[in-house]
């Protein structure tokens, strides 16, 4: 079989360009929305690209998955009403199925996600889809969420990057959506950029949410396929801070829960709070 | 000025390839031992490359040189006598320099390594080649430190990855050497690979130490022009535990010393050694 090299766009790091070996290209098509990718790669496993751009890989598709999802529902600790907004990989799908919840909602906005990645990365999304605690619904995730209010305990937004579909999702008025869509003690999670090259926009999610919610904090996970450093997630609370949690009772949740994440565990929940002096003097 | 591209080689992740796109190469020599490149790009200040891998990158050297040197320091508190090995761009031994200390040797193997940072990268050594503690040696760094016994206080190892030059510095043998040249509360640190794509070069390293030094801690620090992932640190030491080490003495010889560090903190300190699942089931 000829080697073949897949290169990711270079819209968001420009003077970087990154290509990987591929033994082949699973699947390729141009939506209504965008060109999704699924390549075989030898040292990622399969490899899912949006506009050129990775989403996910199978090699380390669970840091970024866990650490989207296991910090807030961790310290709701019963969280009950989840919306996954995004995520048609279905790995955060996976993720929120591991807790005693009732009803998750994934609101992604191109079916053909969806499709090709239950067809294509069943490893990612397990039989999430199957679940019968799963709704999807295929919609415009900025639109979907200003019919709640009141209705969800965590509210996790799988974003792909500020241009592209998913540029309303980093709106004032998103989160403020997003805000009025949660209980009162309601956390979302949103997908921020990476945490050196894209620290605009990070500061930019960060004061946004400040302006709304009580608690908002930064937090990252190293994503080997995210590459050029951390990705920064900030997590937005009505009332739990996530940093003053009890680290006793997060560990016996997470012995009673047997979550078998990969990454996550009660001391990187602490450890992934803390920031460099360059991070803090950024969110100033 | 004609753009132009820079391709890292790609023997360590040879599913990876990555460019960087330079606005002008400032030098390439072929050397004695390797390949040096200093390329100047747009968003990651001059790079240094050598073998056609980045060592340093002027816009984020910090994290590296910094996770590597003060985490040592820090916890010794009174170290006077310190040797790098390696470290040719001066990144280390500004930080070495930071402290009280008495002596810093450096020895680098390729002269032309000194040179060629000192001219084009100062940003990165500051003035620290100047400075009356320092003493450099071009040698081999394997040979230089079998010579001492009971005399360093912190080693570190600025290795390059472990082929090329710097293979010997990831040898048994060298590890009980350079026990050896520490006195009874010496500590040393080796760069050692990085913590998803190299996990056995880094368990390696780890267990070669466990069975030489009675304290040996994995840590790591996220350097975004290393990409793919965190990059892994061992910290071997004969005495001072660095997870142990009291919060408050640590936060208030932080706060003297007055560092002017850009990543390291004490709270980085701990949370640097707090390791994901996956990490932990690598090392066991």
């Amino acid at each position: 079989m000829k080697k073949n090299w897949f290169f990711e766009t270079d819209n968001v790091v420009s003077d970087l360009r990154v290509g990987y070996r591929i033994k082949r290209k699973i699947f390729s098509k141009k939506t209504e929305f965008q060109q999704i990718d699924i390549c075989q790669t030898d040292k990622f496993g399969k490899i899912l690209f949006l506009d050129g751009l990775t989403q996910a890989a199978e090699r380390d598709e669970f840091i970024y998955h866990e650490m989207m999802t296991q910090v807030a529902l961790m310290i709701h600790g019963s969280a009950k009403k989840i919306l996954i907004i995004g995520g048609g990989d279905g790995g955060i799908l996976r993720e929120v199925l591991k807790h005693k919840i009732e009803e998750a909602y994934l609101v992604e906005i191109d079916n053909e996600v969806i499709e090709a990645s239950q067809k294509y990365l069943s490893t990612i999304s397990k039989n999430s889809f199957n679940d019968k605690r799963v709704k999807v619904y295929i919609e415009n995730g900025f639109n979907f969420v200003k019919q709640y209010a009141n209705y969800f305990d965590v509210i996790l937004v799988d974003s792909s990057d500020p241009i592209g579909p998913a540029k309303e999702l980093f709106s004032s008025q998103f989160y403020k959506n997003v805000f009025k869509a949660l209980k009162k003690d309601g956390i979302a999670v949103f997908q921020s950029g990476l945490t050196i090259l894209q620290k605009k926009e990070l500061k930019s999610v960060y004061e946004k949410n400040k302006k709304i919610f009580p608690i908002v904090k930064v937090y990252y996970a190293s994503v080997p396929t995210y590459l050029v450093g951390d990705l920064g997630l900030i997590l937005a609370s009505k009332k739990i801070d996530p940093t003053r949690i009890s680290k006793k009772t997060l560990d016996k949740n997470y012995k009673k829960l047997n979550l078998g994440t990969k990454y996550y565990n009660p001391e990187i929940h602490f450890a992934a709070f803390v920031l460099p002096n360059y991070l803090k003097d950024a969110l100033r």
